[in-house]
């Protein structure tokens, strides 16, 4: 995966572990893709801060991947989840009773919208 | 839940974001249930330091919870998974077809063993 990419994922999900200013200055740089520069005035940070901030939650983001393993987990849920709906809908096209369907049917929620 | 299992349930899932030393310390203390005096002697750490990382770590496990809630998903996830455990039970003793329960007993180990 991009390295940009990994990075935005892994804040999405650590974020909260940063302060305000690095979640800011992090999602200026990583998501909406601004430049040091940019960061710099919007954030009224100097640029040589900004650049350290992003270099530090860069490698805080990366050890907290290392030691939670969240979104590697969060990977590995989706494609269980895509393969266990599979399943159900096989099982759905070769079903006729309304009941059964019901259950199947409450089953796939649960999977879609809770894991 | 007790203070002292929710805190060795945040141990199991936060422990690595924490050092060796400290996870040994709160490992001795929350799970092992050993009194400071006895973690001092076999840590070869003085009864104040022990006491100090202790509350430090109990904090931090706190806000890593508060930010993450981990221990909450985990714990939601169980009540999910059972409920779509039962229903699958449902679905199972409802079912003759051979091919049918095979694709049952799949969704089944993998909602059970991957999540």
């Amino acid at each position: 995966m991009e390295e940009r990419i990994t990075i935005s994922l892994l804040l999405d999900i650590y974020g909260n572990l940063l302060t305000d200013k690095q979640q800011e200055i992090m999602h200026l740089y990583f998501n909406e893709d601004l430049s040091l520069a940019e960061i710099s005035e919007i954030s009224s940070t100097s640029r040589q801060a900004v650049h350290d901030i992003i270099k530090r939650c860069h490698k805080l983001l990366l050890e907290y991947e290392c030691h939670l393993n969240l979104l590697e987990k969060e990977t590995k849920l989706r494609e269980v989840k895509n393969s266990i709906i599979e399943k159900l809908e096989l099982l759905k096209s070769d079903t006729q009773e309304s009941e059964k369907l019901q259950w199947i049917e409450e089953i796939k929620a649960r999977v879609m919208n809770e894991f």
